[in-house]
């Protein structure tokens, strides 16, 4: 068996917790909580060995990915990280993903999606391992039992009885209240998105059924030709939705996609008053109201009710309860507007570690830069700023214009504009320097690169 | 003719816009707007010159004071400036500046609150001028012609004419509703806190009615000692409602004390939902709400309605409208945890420009600092902490163990803990410089000072 988790979604209706370059699955929820990435991660590990996980996912997250699994405390194979080359929905993506997992030999696989909130739960486990008998023969989707007429998920209808599943009758779309509540009383289940099938059932499916996407990858030299002419479909339209040999599992765990504020609200822990918020936050005669916000700011609230309350460095949210949804409707005022607030935090997250604009003026820019133990970053120059490092932890290994030396914390070096110039943690603990940007441009693109494939 | 401008007030009701440490008549409502206290004070300039404004303030304000009227273009007399050394509310403060500006000779005084919102009125101006006649019999207080019934101000109950006024038959608290529309009824006008009288006149009432406060100010070698031991009362409590030497002068203008977000709301212009807010800001579908945060953060509202939001660096209040007088039971709880953001803003002003923290962790701190052109910090050093200063606008002159040195943009020094140090901008323009704190303890009470009297 093999589970191959889809980590390359980057939606936006959680902005602006979520950006483009930081999206849900990634993001830690409250402080010392593992995302949704790493609980789909630890979720996997409990079905397979850590190198038959595989996540599927793209050049802007690889790191993402890494870095988390990192964290996790996992050696992971990086070969395992596989990389859509451009988003085309989740058929082709889970194609390619079967098709290179399966490169050697035929395999029973799991696909998770990483952007769902998931009960940790034994049973779930032992239902999907108990299910490989099924999925020898066909595709399973494991189907969550409702406990709420919930309008905007979809629903399948199971019909006979097939060994430990039900074939699927029909798939409905995000139904009305009244809708949703005969649904659940007839029985029908919530599309998780979860499926699990034998590659060769599934490839001969996909052959079947969309044969465009199939005959695409039966020879390639360049994935990025693939992905280039490939059809964007996902694997609700372009397959399961056409084919017969599709069967569904039911499962009894607490589900939820997360796919706004409000449900967000309904997935935690309230207080008393039916709010959720940090300690620090002072509340006064509030209900019903969620508030997130960087520590260590603080948020008053005084007699307010219903309300969601995003804050974060940038951009904050202030949404009644009920009305989440239209944040997406913000997201295309600040898309028109080419803000890079859709597509950025201050805190950005890097292959080599992270930044942090502490403060931007029009001649000046301040950022707090972290490089992980044995990351460097590129070997770089700038037309029209000099930099300022100063090293506040850790040991820096620092070549400017081919000159190579050690800073320790307390030392400092500058670089002119021109100059090239590279930074490397050769230590084993974090190293963090303050970075101070002095010049007329100081946006990003001023920057020319010396190493061709580096990471960036 | 003498203008005397209480700016001394430290109120928190306009947390956490306002701070201890930058009080209301200081704030700039909105940006290129003047503060409370520069419109009070170019008021002031119809009536008088220059040299004839006082203002009465505290240490704590002094530099405010004087970098806002710097910033207003006017070369001040900084003995001009007034500092109560302790505050015992406005009958001692006022009776302490009208000593002074009259030590020569004695004058009419007109007596200015800088923390209430007043229309720039031509009118006025003129109401006062022709009001000097009866200043030399009477104490005046101006009246504001009401145009609601407000519950949070205080009224004035008008009796018989004299000269252009009428004598004050009663001073009456914050009523109810219902009363506040029969004082309208009856004539009533609002208690503006807006004084007007001769200085000889003035001292024989306190000598008549406030005995212990006038005998304390006829011989005293120290000032300080006079606030020590003198009694806290207000000119309303200790001498307006005894004597019957007091009339009141109706004025006809718009007149609002911004006690609270909600006042603060009734006073500026509204868009076509009735929102307050910049233009930076998204607001879909809400009515009713007054945001301000600081540029360039963006702030998006869903479904909102009857908000105040003030979103600061390091404190966001969300308030239902109406409620805002709830803003002090926020600061209670603030106070009692001690946290300091009831005291500070991220940037606070200080006598030589000011300075921002732009990020802390607990064992590093950046900072921007500023310093006024020929303005220094004092000499200093610090024991568990070192330093590092990297130059990015303006000129420095620096003095480390008695060496100095000058730096300029581009340049940076090391301060190691227990070296003296002191920074002085010796050019034209604004020196501005980062500073880098590392070390163990990096409170702002690591520190020792070796200039005794120096403006911190």
């Amino acid at each position: 068996m093999k589970v191959l988790i889809l980590a390359g979604g980057s939606g936006t209706r959680l902005w602006p917790l979520s950006r483009k370059r930081f999206p849900k699955q990634f993001i830690k929820l409250f402080e010392n909580e593992r995302s949704l990435f790493q609980k789909t991660f630890n979720r996997s590990l409990k079905l397979v060995s850590l190198d038959d996980i595989y996540i599927l996912t793209n050049k802007d997250y690889k790191y993402l990915v890494q870095n988390q699994i990192d964290e996790l405390g996992y050696n992971f194979n990086k070969d395992n990280i596989l990389l859509e080359p451009k988003s085309k929905n989740t058929l082709p993506a889970i194609y390619y993903g079967v098709d290179i997992v399966t490169k050697k030999e035929e395999d029973n696989i799991v696909v998770f999606p990483s952007d769902h909130l998931i009960e940790d739960n034994h049973k779930f486990i032992e239902i999907i391992k108990s299910s490989t008998k099924l999925a020898k023969k066909y595709i399973i989707t494991f189907g969550i039992k409702p406990n709420k007429p919930k309008t905007g998920y979809g629903y399948i209808s199971p019909g006979e009885k097939t060994i430990n599943g039900f074939f699927v009758k029909e798939f409905k779309e995000k139904p009305d209240r009244d809708t949703a509540k005969q649904f659940i009383e007839s029985g029908y289940l919530w599309n998780s998105g979860i499926f699990m099938f034998n590659s060769n059932i599934f490839k001969n499916e996909v052959k079947e059924h969309a044969f465009n996407i199939y005959s695409i990858f039966q020879k390639y030299d360049d994935i990025k030709d693939v992905f280039k002419k490939i059809e964007s479909i996902s694997i609700d339209y372009g397959l399961l939705e056409k084919t017969s040999n599709i069967t569904v599992v039911p499962v009894d765990l607490e589900w939820n996609d997360l796919g706004d504020f409000d449900s967000f609200y309904n997935v935690f822990q309230t207080d008393q008053d039916n709010n959720i918020t940090d300690n620090k936050d002072i509340l006064i005669n509030s209900k019903n109201t969620l508030i997130k916000s960087n520590s260590p700011k603080i948020v008053a609230g005084i007699n307010i009710k219903d309300l969601i309350v995003i804050d974060t460095d940038d951009a904050l949210l202030i949404c009644n309860k009920g009305s989440s949804q239209k944040v997406k409707d913000v997201v295309k005022i600040l898309s028109k507007n080419d803000d890079q607030r859709i597509n950025y935090h201050l805190e950005d997250q890097r292959p080599w570690g992270k930044y942090k604009v502490l403060e931007e003026k029009d001649t000046s820019k301040v950022k707090r830069i972290t490089v992980l133990p044995g990351k460097r970053l590129s070997y770089q120059l700038h037309k029209y700023r000099k930099e300022h490092w100063y090293i506040v932890k850790g040991n820096a290994k620092v070549t400017i214009d081919d000159e190579i030396f050690n800073l320790k914390a307390g030392e400092s070096v500058f670089i002119k504009e021109e100059q090239k110039h590279r930074v490397e943690n050769n230590g084993d603990e974090i190293l963090e320097f303050i970075e101070i940007q002095t010049g007329s441009y100081l946006e990003e693109d001023d920057i020319i690169r010396f190493d061709d494939d580096f990471d960036r």
